[in-house]
């Protein structure tokens, strides 16, 4: 008999549910709620585009009175700051008379920063916190980062051969990766605010940068140039790496100049890496010169946390390793 | 409670024993056997150093008695020609009242190929065969190829970072992968007839070319220098990819025009991919010119066969889809 399901299970779940608001809940965080009553989900939620409702809200409209004795899994400490929109969101938990709240990690906004849990304990609710903060960070890392060091998450993706060209030598680069290895990439398009390119990419594949997926094409994120000019219509120009703007999860798609800016400005996150099981031999490298004097220095920086198969093609990913 | 093993599970360890003759069974196979009675294993064996003894013969003097009503896995067909070095297994097997012989691959040398098979059921020995074909040719894959192609099967072994680069600019490539991928890397050439590297790689690294495993030192494989001109005392000469000559296994370690001819003259039939989590940025490729003219003929040539973390490095490996 398999056992039931413990609180850890529900918080995985609820951090699944999380991602669902990446990236429309943009400025507010991408929260993940469930509501669970006798080992039922009762009501579950997650931030809605433009940020309201939160993702509480949205769980308990959902499950209505049998909200009343549950347990709520939250990713992120509910909020205690009321605000024109809404109420905080933990009242309405308060109010809702839910048993039991459990929270992944607690809200470093100063405006709830342990308020939330203050406030929850104060009525007489049973708070468990702390449960899973890695991860649920992780799940909320554009909007963490940029609550805690102000600037945008950024993911850059290359797309190479097994000896790591994204091209070959005279710049023919399709097809490199299959079907399954490019529709990952336009799923994670649609998970970012912005996509980035320089101008050799820009003008080789602009109308190509869309999130080509049934039924995410309105998901198609703004357009970004890394240029020192100015940029066309439709486009933002993207001066240096450090000045990307008002966006928390920016996508760099290429090519190997821009993606070595970024990383010698060290403003990479996180690396997504697709591998085609082809050889190319003498072709383009995926990456410019970083400004690497010492072999040394080149580790300890990236740490491993997905490989998959995509079709023939391996999708390999790596966080940056930071020490905040 | 556990299902008892079945036929592919035994078989299976026979598959796993059959490596440890690698490489030192060549020129004959390296075969496993495995007798098994009463769901208990009585004797197991395989091909020993320089071919003899065989690995039924091994299995055999191991079970003494008990062999009588055993089953024997074995993964190839036993042989049906006897030497001055030994009797033929397939009589031996007889000899020894074996009642079920269960076979992995038949034997494509003219001189048992069936033959074994036959004389065991002429001998009323029960017989099942084909049982794991591509299993056990994949564990005797350079004598297979040997015996078909009439060729050695080549690894080809690229150590890089997520960049594809196997050194600096300036050349410094140590160290790229760390100590697990490096033992790894050992234990391979452990298992290989041969080495082989280019005249960059000799001149930077050739005191390093040995197994540097405690306990396997001895099996250092034999020095190969890919040269149009003649080798240093200790080496051997090979003047082009086409003209290994007579070693079953060749491990090609580099430098990038090395393994860049191997690959041009299709003669790579592995590729053990190591990487660190290092982006080195405008270094050395892995590759030098292949000779590729459109991308699309670099599709369906290669295969992924297993990939696995050693440490904080990754090891792809990938096999050469053939058509024979």
């Amino acid at each position: 008999m398999q056992r039931p399901p413990a609180d850890a299970d529900w918080m995985a779940a609820a951090i699944a549910l999380s991602r669902r608001g990446r990236p429309a809940s943009a400025p507010n965080p991408n929260v993940g709620c469930l509501l669970v009553k006798d080992g039922t989900v009762v009501g579950r939620g997650w931030t809605q585009p433009g940020g309201r409702p939160h993702a509480e809200a949205m769980a308990l409209a959902a499950a209505g009175d049998a909200a009343r004795g549950a347990t709520a899994y939250v990713t992120l400490e509910p909020c205690a700051h009321a605000s024109p929109r809404g109420p905080a969101c933990s009242d309405s938990l308060i109010t809702a008379d839910v048993a039991r709240v459990v929270i992944a990690a607690q809200d470093p906004d100063q405006r709830t920063d342990g308020l939330g849990i203050a406030r929850l304990r104060d009525a007489g609710i049973e708070v468990v916190f702390n449960m899973a903060p890695a991860a649920a960070r992780a799940a909320m890392a554009p909007w963490w980062t940029r609550q805690s060091e102000g600037r945008p998450f950024v993911t850059l993706k290359l797309a190479t051969s097994l000896d790591g060209c994204i091209a070959r030598a005279d710049g023919a680069s399709r097809w490199i990766t299959g079907p399954r290895a490019r529709a990952h990439g336009h799923l994670e398009r649609a998970q970012h605010q912005a996509i980035l390119v320089g101008r050799g990419t820009f003008d080789a594949d602009a109308p190509g940068l869309d999130v080509r997926l049934p039924g995410l094409e309105d998901r198609s994120p703004r357009k970004m140039l890394l240029t020192r000019g100015t940029a066309p219509a439709g486009w933002t120009a993207v001066a240096a790496p450090e000045a990307v703007g008002d966006v928390d999860s920016l996508l760099v798609e290429g090519g190997a100049r821009t993606a070595a800016a970024f990383l010698a400005a060290d403003r990479v996150d996180r690396l997504l890496l697709y591998r085609a099981p082809i050889l190319i031999g003498g072709g383009k490298a995926a990456l410019g010169d970083i400004g690497l004097t010492d072999l040394a220095d080149a580790h300890g920086r990236w740490r491993p946390v997905d490989s998959r198969l995509l079709g023939s093609d391996r999708l390999d990913v790596y966080e940056r390793i930071r020490t905040i």
